[in-house]
């Protein structure tokens, strides 16, 4: 009888899974383990260029698997009563945001009694967490979680206690996923996508794979500066851990939902998106009327009802394909990071075509299907605009620099440090410079395919006018043509300048010979 | 008797409207028909341009009136009811943004009783609509609007079906002034503008005349990159419809009274009054205090009291004109989109001096009269002191390119498409490029006067300290300048070290005719 | 008797004042005298380039004590109520403003009696302030204030009336610390600051001299474009004014709290802490929870508890020092201004350690101690990767100016007017240029110190990725290395080029030699 009644949850509780998006979780309930171990299989760790580079102190938080230690200053074992006493004092601001949040406070959400309440949907969810704890033995048949301590994420969860000096840990994806086992498979399935002409590797680009794809630049594990490369993981950690969008220690679903929560990473030079979103109509409105009048308590697939959105954020369009919601962010990317012939070339490939639609479908939720077509065919266009006059640049650059005209390049271009190698324009040329290495017409042409060229595809594609059109996007990526015409011009003039004009010499010569000879003619004739 | 009380009413009708700055409708109720009549025929279509550009699809949606067509898709007549429960499902998000608006909710406003509520002018409001679609016959005597559905936009107002692929029509703002017809009126009589000294066309620049400005721009109409050039239709495009400030379909006033809704159109490199504001101390009040505490339901003339405002907004300065709140936003405009040297030295002309007057009043309203005209009067100074260091710069150029010396003048110049014509730090080499056309000197003056100019004057008159003196304007300004002054003293070097230097030959020739002189003198000496 | 209470209540009143910060105020109550008059005499007027400027009307509002004189177009003495009675309708604006203001309803303070009211401290505030206006005879014993109105700042405190165009002031701090002593005292203990290798001068740079060090800059001084320098003004005010952050007519904590507060000067450029902030997690923090659940009338002590921040603010951080909280922002000012190698070679010197060791103690209100110092770790280290880069910069273009080697140097290089003195790369060639003076290299080094270095430096420090690697700070670093070595290396080959080069004429030369030696020859030979 038990086993039936177990059975019949069980089924409830796949049922659940499967329809929030969880996909990939194994209907035996041995999804976490495995997620786990393929989660951990999957991490490179430092990656194919460990030997290239060192961890400095602040490294060990951006990917704490790898390098963290606990603090040997605190050594001793400590209760679960006591994490949060002493942290009260020592660091009460962590304290006070964890004491905002739902994991300290827990009888909040089994007590929510009105399903109109935007969160009611958290007491399944906190049902099912305990379903799945007992599952991994953590949590005894009918045993409650009272709350979500500091034990229970920087040791184990549902421990009573912890060798601080020993045994603390910062938390990964794969502690965050012991409970949120969901939406750790939703995130983990990023790393499933595969591109059909191979334009990336497996999985990329991800959040799922961005600590990797972060480690294996060479760039960034050739740079000496290592405190200037921690910047690019403040950011590529994702793959580490989940506080990037849901900041410690208030874990907040309403911070997360918010355009703001993906601004850190996604804005500047390379990636615009959220100042593209902020000035589109899409943001304004936001801001207008969603920051004062939505309620972000809703999750995602109840935004228009109970959170009473008039117009997207970023997590309404890029968290859904086909009409579901999950962690998965790329089931719609097709020109993803950055705009490349080798994508531009194969839009038409059902891939690509299938991206399309499904992105047609996200559009239609509030456009007409015609207004959706329309716009993703004029940001289409625009973008592959963009690629061509950006490879026109790119073969004036790479030209002189096998005809080894840049300036400087004879003379004054010191090599990058290894494992980075040398190319005309290259993306390393962002963050190394040395002597004449990048030239002045190198660095404007990285920076024309690797800002300009994105922005202009982040800008139309977000219909932020002004963010593909004039400020960024197609007019600056105008000026650095013109730079890259004006100096390919003065460099070719230069080069041919440089050359000695032996001409010059040809009148004196001329006349001199002319001299000689009649001189000589001259002195024949005087012979007697 | 009966025409009697409509004389009445009609009386009061007329008061009310001129009150609320609605000077242009006639008395004899016609005033719509009239203005429509009179905004069809303002209206360029495609322009003078029009043989040298195709619409691209998602053109259609930004001109609609000359594009539009209804999807042949949907065949059928549809009723009222049929519109909304259909595009319910087919498009909710469109749904719950008009189930959130004024229009889907028409009860709430009639029962409005508290005259202290900001909304109660909305009740007048109303009536005033009803009235006057009684007049145009489209609303029985004494019935009522029970709502503003899709069918009263994207039909009729007031119809009971609709042919969905016949009929079908995307509103223009003939549609919204159908109702509005005060609004409609404000905003085309800034058609009327007339400059002094004929620095801008009359009506130029205004929100009324922006698709003209735009379709009649020549660059605009000759780029080959048609869905580069629709980014600039994403804004101008207020001739044709009133979503830009009102998005759609909550066309919410709320939305429209604060700044972020002129964001879109109003920010980045040459009209940069968005960020101004937001980083003046009127914008950082409005961020601190504004966003929590402010009533944008009020309408802007009870936006001191009502309202609560304790700094200004946008909309505050610039609807106003003379202690009056209109949608006509010209009437204060002085150097208006770009200073030049044609408004510069007629500063002093009545024209010019009575808008300053009316600027003087609207500051006026927190600060003393004296800082009022010392603040404009330093925003002046200010900004021709931009102008003087941009015309210098401007002649410097304009000189290169008549002697020919500009990089690739010569070799590599390409004509801009037609119908653009060639010229020096031309606004067209902002959006168009080829080979050398525009060169590097032309591009950095075309960017100074076309954004670090206007930069300047934005931020200054917005009092943005930064705005104007490091950041944007001044600062940005001078290094176009000293960049215009270092390559011209080079390509001026360059030619002369390019001609060919005769001088050198001159010792070789003088040494060789001396050497034949003697030759000859010899030569005749040997005679017997 | 009388006394004994007296003693007792100024106990209490110093007590009180100490504890919050308030440590310069005397013990005898003669505080604020003392405080007015050393503010006085510290304060420059217009400082030691007097002779080379004059005001501009609007300046008259920056620095009202030397430049403000009452309006003699509203003659006549006013009472308080005709004041407010007649700004209602002169200036509805400032009038609301202040009605929305504490300063207009004391009594909702006074009858404060909840204490976990955030606002509650005010209670007491407000009996100090009674108390010592008391002291300063302003107020009768017993008296209560009953408002702060237009009459006790731009008159009197607790004037009757007011010649309006003789008395009329503009207030500046010491009229604001008449009231708020201790805070006054607090903003001016920033004048004691002193640096161990005299890296800045004392007191510098502080809010508390940024007026000083506005009027002392050669470059401000020298600008002939007045019109353009006081948009330093607009910034560097603080010394003479306290309604830079509690903007007029509300002097709102509330405003000043929050982090727009700070953004009108601290953005763009050369210090956009602002910008760091908003992108950071911390601020991104702030504006998805922090705007809507936040209280900011809670004071900064009660920030985690009443305010219940679940991350700081910019007032949070550096308004804190060693746990309390004051209105001295630079007690832990380290790197200060910008990143010098007077300051990245004296780190460890203790006066910065222990700085060093306040920041690792307001971070740990959050993070763990470790977080904190491997945080400022990378920061300090960081920062000195970028000086490194600069340096190097740096000497190329001092050789060139050196060797005479810049664009223009010796034909078009005008000098910068009297009281800036010429030199290469100078802080001056960011707001004056003429000619070649600056020269394009020289520009681009300007820039590169003062802008990209800086933001990497404040990028880094306030852990915004993006603001520190790629979109400001070390890779616009990068670029503007290569610029300059691009430059350099072509500025030397002209030099190479424009060089006389005599060696072309050495075969002509020879050749027409031996013609003419052996013309001699021939000659001496026919001798008979």
């Amino acid at each position: 009888m038990k086993s039936l009644i177990q059975f019949a949850l069980h089924t409830v509780f796949l049922c659940l899974l499967l329809s929030s998006g969880f996909a990939n979780a194994d209907e035996d309930g041995t999804s976490f383990p495995k997620l786990r171990e393929q989660y951990y299989r999957d991490h490179p760790g430092k990656g194919k260029f460990a030997q290239h580079w060192d961890a400095i102190p602040i490294q060990n938080y951006w990917n704490p698997k790898n390098f963290y230690k606990p603090p040997v200053s605190v050594p001793g074992e400590f209760k679960r009563e006591m994490c949060v006493s002493c942290h009260q004092s020592l660091t009460p601001g962590a304290y006070h945001a964890w004491k905002e949040s739902t994991h300290s406070n827990l009888e909040a959400i089994r007590s929510l009694s009105d399903p109109n309440d935007p969160r009611y949907y958290k007491k399944q969810k906190l049902a099912d967490i305990e379903r799945n704890l007992v599952q991994q033995s953590l949590l005894k048949e009918g045993e409650k979680l009272t709350e979500v301590g500091c034990i229970d994420c920087h040791g184990k969860v549902n421990a009573e206690s912890i060798e601080h000096d020993k045994a603390l840990v910062m938390p990964d994806r794969a502690s965050c996923g012991t409970c949120h086992v969901g939406e750790f498979a939703e995130a983990e399935s990023e790393k499933e996508q595969e591109w059909p002409q191979k334009q990336w590797d497996k999985g990329h680009p991800s959040h799922a794979v961005d600590w990797k794809a972060n480690v294996e630049t060479s760039i960034w594990a050739a740079m000496p500066e290592r405190e200037i490369a921690q910047g690019c993981d403040q950011c590529h950690y994702q793959q580490n851990k989940c506080d990037g969008c849901h900041t410690r220690h208030t874990f907040s679903v309403v911070e997360a939902r918010q355009p703001e929560a993906c601004a850190t990473c996604h804005n500047g030079v390379d990636h615009n998106e959220f100042e593209n979103y902020m000035t589109s109509k899409h943001g304004t409105v936001y801001q207008t009327l969603g920051k004062k009048n939505w309620d972000f308590e809703a999750p995602l697939k109840d935004a228009l009802t109970k959170g009473k959105y008039t117009a997207p954020t970023c997590q309404y369009c890029h968290f859904e394909a086909d009409g579901q919601f999950s962690h998965n962010l790329v089931k719609k990317a097709r020109w993803a990071f950055n705009p490349t012939t080798a994508i531009a070339d194969n839009l038409k490939h059902p891939w690509f075509e299938e991206r399309k639609e499904l992105w047609v479908k996200t559009c239609s939720n509030c456009h007409s299907k015609t207004f959706a077509e329309s716009a993703l065919e004029a940001a289409d266009k625009g973008t592959i605009a963009g690629i061509k006059v950006e490879q026109e640049a790119k073969k004036v650059v790479q030209d002189l620099f096998n005809e080894g005209l840049l300036t400087g390049q004879k003379t004054n271009r010191p090599q990058p440090p290894t494992p980075e190698k040398d190319a005309a324009g290259g993306f390393f040329q962002l963050f190394w410079s040395k002597g004449n290495n990048p030239s002045r017409i190198e660095r404007i042409y990285a920076d024309m395919w690797e800002h300009d060229l994105i922005k202009l595809y982040k800008g139309i594609f977000h219909n932020n006018p002004g963010g593909f059109t004039y400020t960024e996007g197609w007019s600056p990526l105008l000026r650095d043509y013109a730079e890259i015409m004006d100096e390919n011009t003065r460099l070719r003039d230069e080069a041919k300048q440089a050359k000695p004009d032996y001409q010059q010499y040809i009148p004196a010569v001329l006349i001199g010979l002319g001299g000689l000879l009649i001189l000589g003619y001259v002195l024949i004739r005087r012979r007697p």
